[in-house]
């Protein structure tokens, strides 16, 4: 990568649903030379760009610099930044998807859900830096080529494995020119467990019996204490792996859900509208992270045997349609 | 009660739905004197009586002696044997419903699911006989007064705690010269068990995601595993309550579940109806005798807090109607 000020940085986004779209969007306001591979919606989006509408950060147009097919189309020369957001689920392959488009100098952004995502794209491209980003964000794909931002928008990253380099503060810094708060993490692993704990454990809970919203799952006779225990396994696996989290993180997060209105999880959201859902890196890679390490994770063994039924259901009525 | 041929037996059902019907209707083909208390389909069975289709047994009407809406109505004295086949959820109380039926010499017959259901009439009518059954059938109200038998039809009973009864042994005469086949058991309390350990695991988990089938539950990744642990862990509680289990009934349950066509659990046809589920004798029971005898059942606890989970989200969709 060259020392140009990032406001010339050559970006390129793949998987530019609603959570890359909007990011992209972001930097392209900044300066930043905004490419996107996007493959359903690669003609309206061709034609028109993304429609993005967002209360907090203003409507806007996004024009990507190229929007592509493929990564293969990519021209000028490897991207200084490579955002990863595909959603991963079942047969995503991203070593397969990003392959082409990386180059010995691109910086690679990986702005995912779940943990222990990193490891597969750290073997695959070794000399290549590895940026791991969180996002909190409310963003959904709307219409084809139109994206609303309901709510948030920081991002929390830092390398993988850990550490701050100076490519990903100057990519920081564009981002909070953007109006989006960003928050560093010298240990970005860490960072995905504590989100882990909260989305492991809720997330696959909500799809049981239709789907279940906070209130059910935390109110119910059983529930909180339920609730706790899991988190607790996922405590464990944490600290297990080297990622101790604060002990007072459960309860804050039994709190926070308690006085939030009850509301639906992402996963929840992906089984009622017939779309994939993310149990393998949300819950699954906790599983085998806990079964690796010899941790006791019962409560989140069932989970995952349980979402896995439910997976196997739903492919079923896919194939019938 | 007398010791008069129990063709001259009074017998009294209580919950006269597909299953108390259908058993009743037996018992009075042989000549007993039947009476039913039935609540909501009391017009139609008052005039019509209960229409049973059976290819096994034949179809047949049954039209009960008497046709009460309380037990209170029950007119010539306390009856030899009271048959409860309510149906347990959520606020039942089997000891109100049959106080003021049952007489000094009135024998109790249980035919009802789950373990650990017993006690409770035991314990309020301390110096009554009483009988606990089990029914293996398949067996469904199908309109007001109509009754459908599709398959089965077989009772497994015997004296509670254990032991079988010169009373017990009329009963089941009487059954068998219907064509209702009776297994007497000498520990009815380890039949329960038995058949808890297929029940407790498959019938929650198919509430999960919808609802799941056999074919889902066993072929998923992770299934089978799964399910086998959570069989162990019943086999664990029933061993720890006194009342150890064939160790191979585990693999005769799988097998027997893989050969059959995949199909759905009571709990699933409940809770797709909008039914009320039997989680509490099924399931519930069970956990609460694990958590008693202090076994470790963190699957079958997973299962019954998602359980409750999802029974309070139909209670506030009940509500809302």
């Amino acid at each position: 990568m060259s020392d140009s000020p990032l406001s010339q940085s050559r970006i390129l986004v793949i998987g530019a649903g609603a959570i890359g779209s909007f990011y992209g969007a972001a930097l392209q306001a900044q300066g930043a030379n905004v490419s996107v591979v996007c493959r359903s919606e690669y003609d309206i989006v061709r034609s028109a760009g993304f429609s993005i509408e967002s209360n907090r950060l203003g409507d806007r147009t996004f024009v990507p610099a190229q929007t592509l097919r493929s990564v293969t189309d990519y021209a000028g020369g490897p991207p200084d930044y490579l955002i990863v957001s595909v959603k991963v689920v079942e047969g995503t392959d991203r070593v397969a998807l990003i392959r082409d488009a990386v180059g010995p100098e691109t910086v690679i952004v990986l702005i995912e859900n779940g943990v222990e995502i990193e490891g597969e794209i750290a073997d695959a491209f070794p000399d290549n830096e590895l940026i791991s980003a969180l996002a909190f964000v409310q963003v959904s794909r709307i219409a084809p080529g139109k994206v609303r931002h309901y709510a948030f928008g920081d991002l929390t990253f830092g390398n993988y494995p850990s550490g701050v380099t100076d490519r990903a503060r100057k990519l920081a810094a564009m981002f909070e020119k953007s109006g989006i708060k960003i928050t560093l993490a010298d240990n970005v692993v860490t960072a995905r467990w504590q989100k882990c704990l909260w989305n492991a454990v809720f997330n696959p809970a909500s799809v049981m019996g239709g789907v279940l919203d906070t209130d059910d799952m935390l109110n119910a006779e059983e529930g909180e204490s339920f609730v706790r225990r899991a988190m607790r396994e996922v405590c464990d696996v944490a600290a297990a792996t080297g990622h101790p989290l604060p002990p007072q993180l459960i309860d804050q997060y039994i709190d926070g859900t308690r006085k939030a209105p009850p509301y639906k999880t992402s996963m929840a959201l992906d089984y009622e509208n017939g779309r994939p859902m993310e149990t393998e890196i949300i819950l699954g890679n906790a599983v085998r992270a806990g079964r690796r390490e010899k941790v006791a994770i019962p409560l989140l063994e069932t989970l995952y045997a349980l979402m896995k039924m439910v997976e196997r259901k739903t492919a079923k009525a896919t194939k019938q349609e």
